[in-house]
């Protein structure tokens, strides 16, 4: 009983993470509501990828040039942090743990998906690293097998230039022993700190 | 260290039913990941606000007049099932026990929140239920206390002019009895049936 164009928006919807077919239809179903929503998040959507483009600096979301964080005077110059997207960015920031910049590489290597260091922002990063007064680089891959490799690869390169760090890895906050897989375990032993 | 356009489209994106702020930052991300992502659920959305209205038999949502139930000639014209909103139709087409058409109340009555019957779909309802052949009214308003007033209003307007049936209510299939709230449980009472 959908016609063609509820029919179009409901796949659109189910393409989005997280949503499935059900959703979608009940998502179309909301936004057609009132006649105010749909018109309302089409034009964000439209306002999104008319004006926001890359960070010519950090390859971060921006807008009018630079990104929020890159034109920001108060922040760390000697400090970078180097990580894979751009979502990275956002929780980050929540710790509130970090005041230096941002350098979004674009992925992480994966010789098997034909990721090679050529297809990541990596030439960009050693330019920042060794123009900008960069004194330390804090690597923020993801813990997994292509982040590992990516954060290996870079800190050879730099190394001796700058200092080099690894976001730690271990047990999350709130986990219980018993129940931690044997890889993040042995990950918190060999990382275990002085108390 | 968002730009105010993914401010803009996260607002949006958050405002739809079961999305959270973490879950609307997720989705804007995505759509940002490559560029035809957010022009093509711009389109669809102001595709669906150009060209869907509602059907001026039903008022269910539909595309270029009536809609694709109404304009169906294999439809029984002698049932209708009267529904609140346009998105109950979905799940009761998917039962494939229901060949007749529809009517969309819009709502339920709710003195409370000052939904009165002229509020509702009800004198189109009655339209219909004159003039078109109708053998028998199905009630499919929610089984809540205004779906509940709302039945039984339509049903005394009805009375000895056509069939007035209601859905059942009673366990969902694969509930267990020891946890079913007594509510329902009085009405699988009510309601039972001779094996």
């Amino acid at each position: 009983m959908l016609t063609p164009s509820i029919e179009r928006l409901v796949t659109e919807l189910a393409r989005l993470p997280g949503i499935g077919p059900r959703s979608a239809q009940r998502l179309a179903f909301h936004l057609m509501r009132d006649a105010e929503r749909a018109p309302a998040l089409a034009a964000a959507l439209a306002a999104v990828s008319e004006r926001v483009s890359l960070c010519p600096e950090c390859f971060a979301f921006a807008e009018d040039g630079r990104c929020p964080i890159c034109s920001d005077p108060r922040r760390d110059a000697t400090l970078l942090c180097a990580v894979e997207e751009p979502s990275a960015i956002l929780p980050i920031e929540a710790t509130n743990e970090f005041r230096g910049r941002y350098h979004v590489l674009g992925g992480a290597l994966s010789p098997i998906d034909g990721i090679d260091p050529e297809d990541l922002r990596i030439a960009e990063l050693l330019g920042r690293v060794e123009g900008d007064g960069v004194a330390e680089l804090v690597i923020a891959t993801n813990p997994t097998m292509s982040g590992e490799a990516t954060a290996l690869y870079l800190a050879d390169l730099v190394r001796g230039r700058v200092r080099v760090t690894r976001l730690a890895s271990g047990l999350p906050v709130g986990a219980d022993v018993e129940h931690a897989d044997e890889l993040t375990l042995a990950r918190a032993l060999l990382g275990r700190r002085e108390l």
